[in-house]
């Protein structure tokens, strides 16, 4: 069993400016911190989290044995990132639904429930929230800053906002912007919930309904593309529901007899179909669809190239950080060329770049899972970085 | 402007047994031919039509310039299908909505619309339709059966239901299946059309509405599958939507800077979105949602090898007919790799069998356009088609 982790939460009077031109007070960012600060204040490590993640990095909270963190694999007592070593912070954004200040928050001017009235947030809003989280912590400048996917554009972002507060940047799956593709995925998702009628123009707090239907086509989408066209064949195939409810099996490689069929267009008939459709209403459950919007955007919007004529190597000058950069063959999300778009510009800047490409079956998943080349990568990343601080 | 196509209807009384075990009877075919059937009857081409087609192959209707058929590119007078040459046969297939009988058609049995009540009909159904329009035409061999996609399913089953009644197969942008991804879309839409509250179980026509939200999603979805990544950011890339408006320019080349954004979540912001809405909006407007779900089904169903273990080269020996297959290098929907395993499984069985592997940058797509190597494949191969005719 993982360590004992504890939220905490850290309230902000003061006004906070976002790159859209709005701004936000009088807000509350949920976070978590494992191990120890240093003396010096020197080991710090700033994890950023990706769409449907939060603070709860590492370990489990008290009497919940099965609460355990969205990275603790990678992160805790003698893991990759070691927490007997280092001193990690993990933010829950802005925006989100699992404790920070978010859409389903009371406006303080208003004192309505903000709904569709939540700015919007960047990545680059995350940072900076982040780095006054940090002030407060008394961290003025962290060992590293590690995100996988979404996660690993804020640690991007870390090194061009802040180049002085952070010594090394760990960006996983992750890419200098989204392509086309990439947006219009989130585009449907959007457009799925936003049209949901209990979505009700974003304000569906007030009318006491979730728009779960839009919620759980957003989440299908997602789920198929965070797998790979080869695992989801390993996983599923074209095994069918009804055999692996009478045979107890889940092996794929069954052959599925078409006299076995149920000829149906609405029921389930295919494994597959059962596991998106059990991920679509778990997600629906919990997730807050005014957030899934948000945080899609923040996707989007990011794309630090833009203000340099889509130049990245312009763009990446102002990072000092050294660099890991990780990614997996078969992620067709955030594929490995991202990586090393991201990876040229850096050299081409003459920073000191580590990437590593693990030819790893799973697709963008890939990052929250066991690979052990991927998590030697990481921990003897880490290491060395141990080494520096003593 | 191309020749002028007129529409037919053939009706049949006679019960036609479906592959679920259900049948049904009464009902009619909307096909349209091109050219002239010779004496020996001897230069028919069957064209078999993917998921948002029909019956108008080629030709524009009268007074209607802008009808052109939807593989008018590929067929007509002089062109790599040659209608001097061949007589070809369009059939817009049953549980279709463009003429046929489908969901929206009258129940002879109860007098009341199909609707959901529509029988679940496969590939396999449709090829037995489509010999008996034959047999009606007087054609009792056919030169070729060509179709893309679900079509060039039609084309692979027919040369196993009817491998005496074809001389040649040409397969384009197929698959002897569906992957568990390709399942997965077809899901994620089927979902978003049977949640929408106006679809009402199927039987939406009795409520004067139609389930246009689950429409355009599942719209959005099929079109982000048809295109490569590729060609997505070539013409769109991160273009924002208002810039090509202010600039009128469709160039995704320039640069969209951050300071531009509109900042909303539910706005259009990226000119992807305006397309791809665009394309929903459209496609809601004419399409029938119960017919969507019979074909993506249609398409899951397939599997001819399943009833052979999963082996396709002992499901594919009773094939006789001579093949094409075409693929494209950026089809991810049905991949080069899933066309080589027909061809695979031909040679095992030692058939004839030519094969292009065509580096078209169009996805999906590419089947419907105008590639000049696709083309002149297409072109010389019925070429030598019409050669064995004289």
């Amino acid at each position: 069993m993982s360590f004992i982790a504890t939220p905490q939460s850290m309230h902000f009077e003061e006004l906070l400016p976002l790159q859209s031109g709005a701004s936000i007070r009088d807000y509350v960012l949920a976070y978590e911190t494992y191990g120890t600060l240093n003396a010096e204040r020197s080991n710090a490590v700033l994890v950023c989290h990706a769409l449907n993640a939060s603070h709860h990095v590492a370990g489990v909270y008290e009497g919940q044995p099965r609460s355990e963190g969205w990275w603790d694999n990678m992160i805790g007592p003698g893991k990759p990132v070691d927490t007997n070593r280092f001193f990690v912070v993990g933010v829950n954004n802005l925006g989100s639904c699992f404790g920070s200040t978010g859409p389903m928050h009371t406006h303080p001017d208003t004192g309505e429930v903000y709904g569709a009235d939540f700015p919007v947030v960047t990545v680059e809003d995350w940072v900076n929230a982040q780095a006054r989280l940090l002030d407060r912590l008394g961290i003025t400048q962290l060992a590293a800053v590690l995100g996988g996917s979404l996660g690993g554009m804020q640690a991007l972002a870390w090194t061009l906002q802040h180049p002085d507060r952070m010594r090394h940047a760990v960006v996983v799956a992750s890419a200098p912007n989204l392509t086309a593709e990439n947006i219009a995925f989130n585009e449907v998702a959007r457009r799925a919930i936003v049209t949901d009628p209990d979505f009700h123009g974003g304000h569906f707090y007030r009318h006491g309904v979730v728009p779960k239907r839009g919620l759980r086509i957003a989440r299908m989408i997602g789920h198929i593309t965070y797998l790979s066209d080869d695992v989801m064949n390993e996983k599923f195939g074209r095994q069918l529901r009804h055999q692996v409810l009478e045979q107890g099996s889940q092996d794929a490689t069954v052959p599925s007899g078409g006299a076995s069929y149920l000829y149906s267009t609405q029921d389930i008939e295919f494994q597959i179909e059962s596991y998106l459709r059990y991920q679509g209403d778990k997600f629906s459950e919990y997730f807050d669809a005014n957030t899934y919007l948000l945080i899609t955007r923040a996707l989007d919007y990011f794309d630090p190239a833009s203000h340099y004529g889509g130049n990245l190597t312009l763009a990446l000058a102002r990072a000092t950080a050294k660099f890991l950069l990780i990614s997996f063959t078969t992620d067709w999300r955030f594929s490995p060329q991202r990586s090393r778009e991201i990876v040229k510009a850096l050299l081409d800047n003459r920073r000191r770049v580590s990437y590593a490409e693990i030819d790893a079956p799973h697709g963008h998943d890939a990052f929250l899972l066991d690979d052990p080349r991927y998590m030697d990568t990481m921990r003897s990343y880490f290491d060395s970085i141990a080494k520096e601080l003593a």
